[in-house]
């Protein structure tokens, strides 16, 4: 079995429902797996062997394979996520926050029986979508050493592509729980805000975080996704109807003029034969106009909405200039700019803006993008770690402003080595409409997950 | 057949269908009756009796009584909403502003087939709960002249109530929407946030507001909500199912110690009369404690949510004493003191006390309260006028804040001749189960709508 299917989520229920297989043999296997990787900067915690043994061996005591959803299945956490007595550190030596508590998410998947194995590296506060605004080393691309990794989620997207965890508990704000998904040719859902709880997360927005799930495959991430759902809350209550007239589907696409890859002839080759296939899984494909949607984009980071982040974070600036990642000292700087008044302008036209989208999806079962246009290098962030890191966050800056739903899911392994992908995106509460179609979407596909796509 | 009655949708629609009366014959008969009203401080703009026949007439030509919802149904508008060609108000004669444009749930009503009537008065900006807070005279309770008509679309209720026009279009901020219903002994129905469009409304705060609708019956306001919902929002489309167990339903009332009816033994007997009536027509009670909704109670007028109002309309400070109320001038001044992180701090609180309180519903079909626990006369409020404001609020200031939706219902006529409601509140999108409980609730207390209640 190849590293990366060895973890997925039903290959390990079934051996460990077959008997011939034990959260505390996998711990033991997963660990030399790890040891093995030569990115340690996946994690800024990685739990000891010695206290996932523990865990597992409490499992296998008290625990059920046959009634717990996530028994024995290994999984990381974000670090602007808490877990109980480890330093939630957003990758910033300057921030540190030692949570008693599990966030609500991360004690729901423990409860389901999951094992918690460390947490992952991010783009500082998770304000980045390159996986490189860190101080530290920034964890790598596995397909390209000199491609981004993808961020802000980027140790939780790489260590899901490396199989060393099963899924991974992320956050999206302008496409953080979508890019790392992209770039390590995994999945990530991208639910409906509000649908999982962001008690005990870091927040950059609380009108735009999300809570996100990063798995191998769409059908893994749903049982995922269905086991971490906060079950009080008003959309879960509210949820939508699946697609289920059948295999047929309406979706739509941005004329080609509206498109841009930045130069990336490949991805934009790859984005058509997506198209093509969604096309032959019952697709019938529709034009959209994505002035309004492009009239969001700039909101994340260009609007009275960042002074949330200084709101929220700001106290790092006191810290001096080796804790903090340049990008991010401007971020903040000019986040602590912005007025009441500017604030309540951008609320209110996010307001309006939510209102014409919904209005101009109405009828459709989702959107289709590119979820990263090109796939930029390391040095290219470099060199204009602004501009770049915007042209990154084309086509998933604007899904929260409008209060929209997507998955990214695995597209192709394009003729540079690097892994494409697309976001089928959707009205809010469709998560299972937008699932349903990426499941068979990625079924059609016939690309393996994550580094495996390249292993012979 | 009595005042108010003759106006009811039900009786007007029947008679068009029967062809024994005209639009034409509708608006003679009505202008008849209101140059009879001693009240004259129900408008604002009352439209000239030619403009209305000539709408008549255009309908009589052009539209269809078996097509049209609201054919040839006669409203009015609360005077904070736009109208074309009218001068909006917002009962403050600094305030100047002309639309061009109806506002969309106006034009709803009149593609409907309805005739617009009017304006209605409103506490200034639609800040205040009793009525009056205006600078000219305030328009009565018709039940009783001393005691409030309600606020703050006071001129709306009292129309309604009067047999004036046959429903009113308001606005509910904190309880704007459901206080005049109480006072007048007519419906209001306060939809989730969201359902009814709020474009071409002078918002207090667009995270609060919502248009409402008044109107004699649960069953007519459910019509008239129908016609007015805009179809493409989110909430409306992700709509909950109505009450389909039979006759069977969940009821939660907090415990008598928890109440306050400020000294009104009436108001306290008419409540416990309609909780018996609500469990002997199925509804089976339930202990709610009612602590977080408690702590949402002073959102609307004491956070940095009361930014918003003079972000929206603070200009008017700056036009002299004589046009605005005190109440209004010193709620601007503290409004204007919030600064951003207070704004940010009040949405963030909102969004977990949101969370709380949704959790606590869960398994409820509503939550049942007086609308107005006390009737306060026009002279306490002048001389308390805050906190006697709040304690008119004291059972609907949090149900925006908490994003919750309500149906306020008359419940009886007391001794001292002074209406008393119930409110039945429930989770965003149920709308259609409240209403229902509503409606089965309105049938069993057998009471007239409006003033008929008490003509002989």
């Amino acid at each position: 079995m190849s590293i990366v299917q060895n973890l997925s989520l039903t290959a390990l229920k079934a051996r460990y429902r077959r008997g011939d297989y034990s959260p505390t043999a996998m711990v033991r296997d997963l660990f030399a797996t790890i040891r093995q990787c030569p990115d340690e900067y996946i994690w800024t915690t990685l739990l000891d062997e010695e206290t996932c043994l523990s865990a597992a061996a409490e499992l296998e005591k008290h625990g059920d394979a046959a009634h717990l959803p996530l028994f024995g299945i290994p999984f990381s956490v974000k670090d602007n996520i808490d877990t109980a007595g480890i330093n939630t550190s957003c990758s910033c030596d300057a921030f540190q926050r030692m949570p008693d508590n599990n966030a609500e998410v991360v004690q729901r998947a423990i409860d389901a029986g999951a094992i918690l194995i460390g947490k992952n590296s991010l783009d500082q506060f998770a304000t980045g979508l390159s996986g490189t605004r860190v101080v530290k080393p920034h964890c790598k691309n596995p397909f390209k050493d000199a491609v981004i990794p993808g961020g802000s989620s980027s140790g939780s997207g790489v260590a899901v592509a490396r199989g060393l965890v099963t899924f991974a508990i992320g956050t999206d704000t302008g496409g953080s729980g979508r890019i790392p998904a992209a770039m390590n040719n995994i999945v990530g859902i991208k639910p409906t805000l509000g649908t999982l709880s962001d008690n005990g997360v870091v927040h950059n927005s609380r009108f735009l975080d999300t809570t996100s799930v990063f798995a191998q495959t769409v059908a893994e991430g749903q049982m995922i996704y269905a086991v971490l759902q906060d079950p009080g809350s008003t959309v879960n209550r509210l949820h939508s109807d699946p697609l289920t007239r059948g295999d047929q589907f309406n979706f739509c696409a941005p004329d080609l003029n509206q498109l841009d890859f930045f130069g990336d002839k490949q991805a934009e080759k790859a984005f058509a034969a997506a198209i093509s296939t969604l096309e032959s899984i019952g697709g019938t494909g529709h034009t959209i106009d994505l002035q309004v949607f492009a009239a969001a984009r700039s909101m994340p980071f260009d609007s009275g909405l960042l002074a949330e982040r200084h709101f929220n974070y700001g106290s790092v600036l006191a810290s001096g200039d080796e804790a903090l990642h340049p990008a991010l000292k401007s971020t903040l700087q000019k986040a602590a700019g912005y007025s009441r008044d500017d604030l309540i302008s951008a609320l209110y036209r996010m307001k309006d803006l939510r209102a014409s989208a919904h209005k101009q999806l109405g009828g459709m079962d989702c959107l289709v993008l590119p979820t990263v246009a090109r796939s930029f290098t390391c040095d290219e962030i470099k060199q204009d770690p602004v501009t770049n890191n915007h042209k990154i966050g084309h086509y998933t800056y604007f899904v929260n402003p409008l209060d929209l739903c997507a998955v990214a899911v695995p597209a192709a392994i394009k003729p540079d080595g690097v892994p494409f992908g697309i976001s089928l995106i959707g009205l809010p509460g469709t998560d299972a409409t937008v699932q349903s179609i990426g499941r068979r979407f990625q079924d059609a596909v016939e690309l393996k997950p994550g580094i495996d796509a390249i292993s012979i």
